[in-house]
């Protein structure tokens, strides 16, 4: 892996890279939120990107950089969400063959939605360790080129096109804030918004329960994550060698949100504005409820990682 | 009430009258479901209207024609659904008191909502006898004005101001379809797209356990609907003196889905498009789904009729 920092150059390249297959999601805005809150909020919806989540920014980029002779076996990834998905359409669209290794015990809809896509699927045991032991198999038995969900430039830079876009259609933001989870989304953020606007604050929302970025720092070391139950799933790994870096020098504040406010902010957003959204992407707005002095009459972007949910699972916390 | 007829001036009308209250809602469109169904489908979508549904159209209008004599008592209704938030809604806008008969077994959301516009409440036990003598008792001691939920002209028009703006926005259609219950919406959209072109056929979708509407063209004559039990909560009404002679003269079609094929629709929805609809809502893709070979390579505009929903409900059918 190409261990060097990407900067907004990348991300506008990444940007007219990948803008013929991506969806310029849209900005919406929810006057009762508003006043609910006093503060205007606007939501950059990457739960209607492709694949449903901001995921396929980073993975296109990722594929269409690659030239014919390094993905001539194909791509890989281990991945029981988002990235496995996004990788295998981004691979599809490039006639290149992907290979996902998939946790047994991954939910049917998403084994499915790779499937569907013609991804190659080899299931393990649902362990960090066996999960990268069969990648490390499947490489070398495939010679597929290996994209990292996260602490990948390229893949950085791919997900920094959505902050990009958002200040493009509302340049007079106060705050930004993303989920931070293994910190792409964060990290492409961070360096879209500090460098088209450094007075625009960037933060970030995390679970307490999985609250590896905020502990590191606060302690100015690294801190990983241990096996976290949060329900959003999006946000149970671990910061990476190149995403931590970027986020200790660029990002202003992580705000660490319950569980009961995760869920309160996910249906929130469900009743009130009819959209479907992860309860990853709902740490924004538990965020937003949990500090409300911190927004109170600011214009605040708020990024909406995905939508792809179990609705029985959800619905049952409601 | 009034039983003379809208026509397509009266819609008109409504618009120019409603447009600074109402959201002009989008129209969405979904790669996937096209490919599934091999149709191109647009999706007009008032659940992301105030109150969650097109109610707040025909509600407004009816609330806004109104002089300051006539309304100075407030208006008043009984329903336990959207029309309830609709009109208590249009009241507060106008400044003039809403009374509402609620049954008392209303879902608390939907008594919040009404209270929460400022509306005064009257909760009766849920028969619609109940229901109309409660209504004549408030409007007796209070002097309001009652509006009907559908059969009544300026409601009727000011529902056909979603299909106006559809066709507006994409003239090129082959069918528009509608869910049936009452009629109104319905009514207004058979008004909307026969006057703005007549080659465009007009459907509508209706559940199998509440198929008045369906029976009714079938034979000719006037069935009324019997305490049906469908999921489709919005569509459990019976046709009523003004829509039902609008439908019968102008409907294409009356196509009945199952309940299953409602479940599977709204699922398919929330899940594909990332949008939340009601069930009722969904009957116009379960159609889609069921009789395919009406929509084959065809353009077809969908009334995506509201997003108010139990959440807990709907996903223990999924």
């Amino acid at each position: 892996m190409n261990k060097t920092y990407p900067n907004f150059n990348d991300i506008e390249i990444a940007h007219k890279r990948i803008q013929h297959q991506i969806h310029r999601t849209p900005v919406l805005t929810c006057t009762m939120l508003n006043e609910m809150f006093n503060c205007e909020l606007f939501f950059k919806c990457e739960n209607f990107q492709k694949v449903g989540a901001f995921k396929f920014r980073g993975a296109s980029n990722a594929v269409l950089s690659c030239n014919e002779k390094e993905v001539k076996n194909g791509v890989a990834t281990h991945s029981s969400g988002n990235h496995a998905a996004a990788l295998a359409l981004a691979a599809k669209l490039k006639n290149i063959k992907a290979h996902i290794v998939m946790p047994e015990n991954s939910p049917q809809i998403k084994i499915d939605a790779v499937r569907n896509y013609g991804a190659e699927i080899t299931f393990c045991i649902p362990t960090l360790e066996a999960r990268e032991t069969t990648l490390t198999q499947v490489v070398e038995k495939t010679g597929a080129l290996v994209i990292h969900p996260y602490d990948n430039p390229l893949i950085i830079a791919g997900q920094g096109t959505c902050a990009k876009e958002l200040l493009e259609d509302y340049p007079n933001l106060d705050i930004v804030m993303a989920p931070v989870g293994g910190g792409g989304l964060l990290s492409g953020t961070l360096l879209s918004v500090k460098h088209i606007n450094k007075n625009i604050q960037v933060f970030a929302s995390e679970p307490e329960m999985a609250n590896d970025a905020f502990l590191s720092l606060q302690s100015g070391a690294f801190v990983p994550q241990k096996n976290p139950q949060t329900i959003a799933d999006g946000l149970r790994t671990t910061l990476g060698e190149i995403t931590y870096p970027i986020i200790k020098e660029l990002c202003d504040n992580i705000i660490c949100v319950t569980e009961q406010s995760i869920i309160n902010a996910t249906r929130l957003i469900w009743e009130r504005m009819k959209i479907v959204v992860e309860p990853s992407s709902a740490t924004v707005l538990a965020a937003v409820m949990e500090h409300n002095q911190l927004f109170k009459e600011k214009k605040v972007g708020l990024i909406i990682s995905g939508g792809n949910v179990d609705f029985k699972e959800i619905s049952k916390l409601f």
